[in-house]
């Protein structure tokens, strides 16, 4: 269901072929980077730039910018001091398998060079900015989710806004500016970002519910209650679709099927 | 002896003031970034940027990313799986003050706040590549330190090149690079970081000789040796003199000053 799934590994492998990387630097971060993943972020922003009539190889440095982002969050959510998960994907977290002072680093050091390879791009400030703004913001909802474990609904979406949703609401955005939207084309990006980022986190809150549950953590899905929770990712999902209105073709229809899988938890299975 | 103080001081302020930051982040960013510091990296950018005729006040974003860059490295550094320091500039470090997880979150936000406001500048995209490659070496340079504690002299002077020298001398280039250097003034500033930087460091060592002596540490002046650190001294300080040779006027004389004052450890107490 993952489009652009050739284009987006190949040009993170080749991120991470840089000769100039120190080699156990590389290492370490290649081994999460390239350690599996549904490739969500980058596939969005690389879709939205396509739906507006964009290059996609201009919005590969923002894609592959997207994923280092994401997967540094991974790998420093994943230290003892923070969730202390032992696994990721299936394997050892980079902490479990590196150390914890290297997996610091590794994740410093992917973040770093997602803004290395975006400052070799000439122009595109807005999508540039945009894309620091959501960076900056993830750390916004992790430091909320830190400080209050006995968040309420309201926290709890806000926590998730920023934690989830400011990053997907980026891969879009970062595709259309790279695209050159006009500011109603932005608004319906911005308004599709927010509701499937939410919806996204809710979907993925779905799939561990009873390990949730088992463990006492509090998600949004477990704060709403069922019925409440169904009703607002119908009502998400409406608002995807709906600021997808005004664009048609193959770009725009696979955004809407990736809506519609969350929306169902159907054929689509959700990993971070 | 720092010039250009108050300019400093007043941008990282106004950067802090940002209504748009969460404030329990924001306090842990500003206790770190606000909490004192010689300003040296800033100082070298608006100083290279005055000596080239550029205007000080379109440096001023580098000169501030510049020193959130340090700080995100020193918060880290200080980790307990990493250099587990509980005192940073006479005060409790971040990691003791708001617990490792949120030590690892202001850092994180700091770097991130840097190429923010990096990416908030249009265009000069030569010095915004030439800074994130150094905060990327800047990661290397650590994890070469992590990686081997037998180091030699050689490998000693690899690691100060990149964990100490690779942000001096990206803040001499970006400030060059902002007020429009040629290709000869480029190379100039690039031989004065890198002399400037290793000098740096070793001053920095020699303060710490007897303390660093008493536990062990390595550095490259008790690698070498008091009258081998002694010519090295005197030998990149005339290396670093030679590159600013072809400059004149007072932001000249100041980096001279400067230099002159690291390789004497007279009159300028060095700090990180």
């Amino acid at each position: 269901m993952i489009r652009y799934r050739k284009q987006i590994e190949d040009a993170l492998t080749a991120c991470m072929d840089r000769p100039m990387l120190l080699p156990q630097l590389r290492e370490q971060m290649a081994y999460s980077l390239l350690g599996g993943g549904k490739r969500i972020r980058p596939s969005l922003c690389l879709a939205a730039c396509e739906m507006l009539g964009g290059d996609i190889k201009e919005a590969l440095p923002f894609a592959c910018a997207l994923e280092m982002i994401h997967t540094y969050s991974l790998i420093h959510d994943d230290l003892p001091a923070m969730d202390n998960d032992d696994e990721r994907r299936g394997k050892p977290s980079s902490h479990k398998r590196f150390g914890e002072a290297n997996a610091i680093l590794a994740g410093d050091a992917l973040l770093t060079y997602a803004f290395w390879i975006l400052n070799a791009v000439r122009g595109h400030e807005p999508a540039k900015s945009e894309l620091s703004y959501a960076a900056l913001a993830m750390v916004e909802g992790q430091s909320l989710d830190l400080a209050d474990s006995a968040a309420d609904a309201d926290l709890l979406f806000e926590i998730t806004r920023k934690k989830t949703g400011a990053l997907f609401t980026a891969a879009v955005l970062t595709g259309g500016l790279v695209a050159g939207c006009d500011d109603d084309q932005y608004q319906c990006l911005n308004r599709f970002g927010e509701a499937f980022g939410i919806l996204f986190q809710m979907a993925d809150d779905r799939q561990d519910r009873e390990q949730d549950a088992a463990i006492g953590k509090k998600t949004l899905l477990t704060c709403y209650g069922k019925e409440r929770a169904q009703a607002e990712m119908a009502a998400l999902s409406a608002e995807a679709f709906a600021a997808l209105a005004p664009f048609s073709g193959q770009a725009a229809d696979y955004l809407r099927g990736l809506t519609a899988a969350l929306a169902e938890n159907g054929k689509w299975k959700v990993e971070s």
